[in-house]
């Protein structure tokens, strides 16, 4: 394999494929980045056997050359050398060049560098899905939909199948559903032009977040091809490899209240704010508990208050939006709340009570068809 | 005491004292932050017993009316919540009451917090150090002066002194020394006005590092004031107290060579740059080594490498801008060298060499009389 290539398109494609390397592998050759070059551009790929990513280089970019194959090959090279080194070369102008001896040698500017590497024969080699099972949808829906859901999976490891995301796909609908069993956040979507459907795909929290690093910041289309134990998430010329989790999601409709004793409307911020100087107390005590009591002096208000025996008492009053039902009295986690009023992206919320021992439905007031439970403190107060 | 004051500027004083707080506190009245209202302002304090920070916002600032003393008194609030709650409430009107019952009750918008205090008779009293032995500097000169040495502070606590700054005031000149046994940062400059000499105070790096977070950012005048354990710096209406170290500091003036076998100086940037790079590979043998070795073929380079048993070998060339004296090949622990150039804020850097077994000496183009010492690996390669 010799090469030269432009230093910023292989930084890019490095950082890229960086995402899906392993501190604590344990084939040493996931340690490593596989670099294939061909005539027609460079492959990079990086994998820690559950996620893998791969990144492709075309030799030319709009009309312009960025790599000149002088002989095409391939070499795994030392994954964390390698990231930090590209990004810290001087020129632009990047050789590479590996030697019988499976060394290559960068050259950069007034830089020589000689790197023991791997054999590219003993990597991985990423499955090829069929493309039968394949949907379409928008970059940036992608992302908002994931990041609606992810930060609800659990990180108990002792159900591993609750560590991740459902996604289903019936009558071109995708949606998505994380539960760690106190708090459940679900969201979905029409997608058109997707002619199959597809149930329990369940892809983990730690992959997903990856991949949001990942997605590009343009609206581009991602392509979803799904297989029984891996999902490909593909975008230009980026594909993310992530398996699914074995074992069978929760039917979690059921818990889902369709009617509401209590439903509240408030400003997004000032619930979000009250809140998290209340949260500032409770958390003293680690039990992060914070009370929402309803007014009923007529006034526009409700109580947040949380109750620290060591430290004292923080009351809140906050205006709402809308209020209709009866008076209530709730106990609930507001770390929980907090997550939520940061990522739903709504000036106004939408809150249902069941009661003081049900969950709590936050929605946004627009938008997707997003949903947030969360189950209340059992506490008698 | 009852008072009304700013938010934004009782927060500002609360950020400046909370520098002070340790989270390993032994005497947990350490863990409050004391807050005295007097008729013309209000004073906070919070301290370790080694560090003690004072903020003094007076009642009027500027003709506007910042705080309104109902009722004078003292009150120690728990420093972690308080720090907190005041960022996070929304109005900039703050009142502040404490009952008989030791509880300070917070008001602000619609926040109302109760909250369990200490007696602010339990708090240590500053000492009151006497204004005779007392020096001023300007505050940018002093952060420049402190930042120059205090990264070579030791961080081995089995000789404490050496975990300190060395503060000297002789013939109107001030002079900063911190040595970890493997390098020396010295600087000194003319100070004047100060009519009064200083040896042996030694200030640890940990002190020296939360005075540059709180000094000003604006170039004022700070006053220093020298006790026998303990240091005064007053700029405006903020006093940190640090105490001294005990111990003797060891005469370092021996080990700074006055001649050189060669001398080189060097692009800043450029050398930063090509010794990171070698860094980065010496990195993974752990060892940190990386080597210079000037060209005897007439060419204005030098080569600095860096080699690993495991990975490789990287070398590269640079440029130098001045040269005398002998060739040279010498080994040194490529951090220590990195430190001082990210640090030393001159173009273009001189070095001088006394042999591969002896200290180089590293000093800016211009400006201050700075040194930086560093000693070699004792390698025969």
């Amino acid at each position: 394999m010799k090469i030269n290539i432009q230093r910023s398109q292989l930084n890019s494609a490095v950082q890229q494929v960086s995402k899906a390397i392993s501190s604590r592998t344990t084939a040493p050759i996931l340690s490593g980045i596989k670099i294939e070059a061909y005539d027609f551009g460079v492959k990079l790929t990086a994998s820690d056997a559950d996620l893998s990513i791969e990144s492709f280089i075309p030799a030319e970019i709009e009309r312009k050359i960025v790599i000149k194959v002088t002989k095409t090959g391939s070499i795994v090279v030392p994954a964390k050398f390698f990231i930090e080194m590209i990004r810290k070369l001087s020129s632009d102008d990047v050789s590479l060049e590996v030697n019988e001896r499976l060394q290559l040698n960068i050259k950069s500017g007034s830089t020589d560098i000689v790197l023991a590497c791997m054999d590219a024969e003993e990597y991985p080699i990423m499955p090829r899905l069929s493309e039968t099972n394949m949907m379409s949808i928008s970059n940036h829906l992608l992302q908002h939909m994931v990041r609606q859901v992810v930060f609800a999976v659990s990180t108990n490891e002792s159900t591993p199948v609750l560590t991740g995301v459902l996604w289903t796909l019936s009558e071109e609908t995708l949606k998505l559903v994380a539960t760690d069993r106190h708090r459940l956040a679900k969201i979905s979507n029409k997608v058109t032009g997707s002619n199959f459907e597809f149930s329990n795909i369940v892809i983990s929290g730690k992959n997903l977040n990856e991949l949001l690093k990942v997605l590009p910041e343009e609206d581009e289309i991602v392509d979803i091809i799904i297989s029984e134990n891996q999902v490909l998430f593909r975008v230009n010329q980026l594909l993310i490899y992530s398996r699914t989790l074995d074992g069978t999601f929760p039917d979690t409709s059921k818990i889902i209240p369709q009617n509401f004793k209590t439903e509240i409307s408030f400003d997004t911020k000032k619930l979000a704010d009250a809140i998290d100087r209340a949260y500032v107390l409770s958390r003293e005590d680690k039990s992060n508990i914070v009370k929402i009591i309803t007014e009923t002096d007529g006034s526009n208000q409700v109580e947040i208050s949380s109750t620290s025996t060591e430290l004292g008492k923080v009351t809140e009053w906050i205006d709402f939006e809308k209020f209709s039902g009866e008076a209530l009295r709730i106990s609930f986690n507001s770390k929980y709340i907090l997550e939520v009023l940061k990522i739903i992206n709504s000036k106004y919320i939408h809150i249902g009570f069941t009661g003081a021992m049900s969950p709590m439905v936050l929605r946004p007031q627009t938008g997707y068809d997003t949903l947030h439970l969360i189950l209340p403190y059992r506490t008698a107060t």
